[in-house]
């Protein structure tokens, strides 16, 4: 394991009241010690863990900043190495500086997701709830972050646990079998085996079909609105972002750019794929920009087909074509823009006469002045279908873990096949040892290869 | 005083390793006890300043984080009040959602350096400090960095404090001169005063004198690059805002938007002006930009003429006109750019025949391919002409503080006046209170009014 001292800012990036700076390692508290002074003159080194000690950081001579300092030790810490906190006062310039008097004293800066991976190594959690560290960090609604929480304190750790308890008795028995071979005693009762084997298959399969709401919760239900350039796209995306995000933006002035297109509707997030407008042409770039856009339906699981009802021509009937056939294995949900400006006689018609055969959600709304929009929403809600979840609901959001999952539900629909077939013991011995190989490696237990764990480590952000 | 409890996230906004979110007031504790719940189940009540105590926070039954409290009593905190720190996973969504908890609890959103005002009320520093805390966070150079270090440990404050007690020794002889004044005895050797007058006011106007300083160090000298469309001004302030940036960004991510166009030339901060590139035109519209230009050249101190070199025509002769009168009480500097484009004999003829009546730096560089930008850097540094600082050296950074002191300084010449004039020792008194409160407010003692504190701490930020 690396055994450097490591630093880094772990709160977030930019300009603030204050901010923290991250020292781990068994140098950790010797390196504070060095540009630390206490108020009290108290050596860090001489304190006891858990506490706070006031004091300046000195850069030569000169003070750069006063500061907390807050101290913990082996193996009770977030690593599970000697930590210690700087807080400093949040510029820029003394974070940097702060960073830069550290690595003098011969920290090395972290890498994304370092202190993590440490906690890793030094089995303060296993993978998956490492992993889960930086869902956390990055969930945006209730329900994702209800997933992180579950997964981080260990909900689906303790599933696969119990998964793999089951197989390795399994295995046991086999092996034992194995080794009096030459007696032809059987241990283990096929039948009981088979049945329990079947047991395994119907978990794993769980898990496996609960990754697409993992998925969804995690990353947003992906949703793409089409429709004629003038059909009132952008202002209906404007008012779906602008209703949710007032909460968040206020209190953290977080960017509009960093959460374009994702809307939290009641706590689930769709996740707004962008379109060019769609119109009938001969131009042949236009009509390459088109295609593109009916691309773009396929990502999707919902497509609202937006229409202007003032603008309602035969024309339509091309695209109609086109969005009907695309869109078979999707939602659709038919949105009818600008019925401010038509009057009832002329919305019947169009209720009655606009492709009768297509039964689809059909909206009649203003995104303009907001009408009918939360008729909208609900169909949103009602279109994503998402299963309610109950309170320790193990469900999978990672795609590493999903292929792992994969993985051992082939391992373990060999060895039913096996055993229906009365394959040799030592067969199935192989069959089950790679299904347990599989669920281990979410856990990590089994990860020695160092380029795994840094393609894993590298999604979090540096500090963490 | 305000008795809420007040909350904040303190950490820069956004998505990070971790956030502390901040609880100050009588409040505190208890509040911060109905939402987290210690690892050992000990009340935060009970437990000892300066102690770091790992729990959960609980939204109902569900766990929203796994976080650290910190607990500080008062008066030994930064507000002098109780403080509970929360430490948790830096996601948006938990800091707005801890934020939630703590409000439901009857805590107050804290609003702009409410923490820090906080501080000053309950005497944990005077005025003068607390507003070094928001140049300190703002702070984005070493020089602008060390003068709000300074204001911060009291260099200004005590400086202030020295001339007031002199003031104030003064004022006590005249006014026992005043309570005497039936038996006509003089306390006060009217000499010395006047000697001590002068002394004050030599204090008081070399303040006022460093505030240009003081500006230039916090904000930036003010630059205006002026040239004709093409001579490759962008390209040089490219390169002027590379070269330092680099390991601010690396570390902090900081955005490119947030700091554009001030650059850093050893610890020298200069901010360059944007202007519309210059030509001969008869176009209206285009006049009344160039004409904005030229208004430009008011607002800095430095003045870069680019030329470019391959492109030097007698058209040329009308701009530099207009450039040059405008910058007679400037520093200018010529800049020759693309010289790697000319021989050494054109390079010559530009050298002797350019304006030979204009005696200023002139610069031959290459912005492309960065010859001799190094020069660039050095005269920019010659004609910023700051005054070496000294360690202790008490500069004034804040415009609040300077209008003080000009009127403390116009009383302590009514003094000297009155002195001279041999004014009676009522008025005298008079003026000299005068100069004393203009003095005092800068501290804060006297400020009762709280629209000039909330002035003052609107331009913190949330959290301090």
């Amino acid at each position: 394991m690396d055994k450097d001292t490591i630093c880094a800012v772990s709160t977030p990036p930019g300009q603030g009241g204050i901010a923290v700076v991250r020292v781990s390692g068994t140098s950790a508290i010797p390196v504070c010690d060095a540009v630390f002074v206490a108020a009290n003159k108290e050596k860090l080194a001489n304190q006891q863990p858990y506490t706070i000690h006031l004091g300046k950081i000195y850069r030569g001579n000169e003070v750069l900043d006063e500061v907390l300092a807050s101290v913990f030790r082996s193996p009770h810490s977030y690593t599970g190495e000697d930590i210690v906190e700087l807080a400093c006062h949040g510029s820029a310039y003394i974070q940097q500086e702060l960073l830069k008097l550290l690595v003098d004293q011969g920290c090395r800066l972290a890498t994304a997701g370092e202190f993590t991976l440490r906690a890793f190594l030094n089995n303060k959690m296993d993978l998956s709830q490492a992993e889960a560290v930086a869902d956390l960090i990055t969930s945006s609604s209730e329900a994702s972050h209800r997933l992180a929480v579950n997964q981080m304190r260990g909900g689906f750790s303790r599933k696969l646990q119990e998964l793999r308890a089951q197989l390795l008795n399994f295995l046991a028995l086999l092996e034992l079998e194995l080794d009096f071979s030459e007696e032809n005693v059987a241990f283990a009762d096929r039948k009981q085996l088979s049945l329990l084997a079947k047991d395994i298959r119907k978990v794993v399969s769980r898990l496996i079909n609960s990754f697409s709401l993992g998925n969804a919760i995690k990353n947003g239900i992906p949703v793409v609105i089409v429709g004629e350039t003038n059909a009132g796209k952008s202002t209906l995306l404007n008012h779906l972002l602008n209703e949710d995000r007032a909460i968040v933006s206020d209190i953290h002035g977080t960017t509009r750019d960093a959460i374009e297109d994702v809307v939290n509707i009641h706590g689930i997030v769709f996740r707004f794929i962008d379109t060019a407008g769609l119109r009938e042409t001969d131009d042949e770039l236009e009509i390459i920009g088109i295609e593109r856009t009916y691309e773009k339906i396929e990502q999707a699981s919902i497509v609202i087909w937006m229409i202007d009802s003032t603008q309602f021509t035969e024309k339509i009937d091309k695209i109609a074509e086109q969005i009907v056939s695309r869109t078979k294995d999707k939602k659709l949900i038919i949105v009818f823009n600008k019925v401010d400006k038509i009057n009832t006689e002329e919305q019947s018609v169009l209720e009655e006469e606009f492709l009768p055969d297509v039964k689809t959600t059909r909206i009649y709304l203003s995104a303009k002045f907001k009408q009918n929009t939360e008729k909208l929403e609900k169909a949103l809600l009602d279109a994503a279908n998402l299963p309610k979840m109950k309170e320790n609901d193990v469900v999978v959001t990672n795609l590493r873990h999903y292929e792992a999952l994969k993985l051992a539900l082939e391992a373990i629909d060999r060895v039913i096949a096996g055993l229906k077939r009365g394959l040799s013991n030592d067969l199935l011995c192989r069959d089950i040892r790679d299904c347990n190989l599989h669920l281990a490696s979410i856990l990590g237990g089994e990860i020695t290869n160092d380029e795994v764990l840094k393609t894993i480590f590298e999604r979090f952000c540096i500090g963490k």
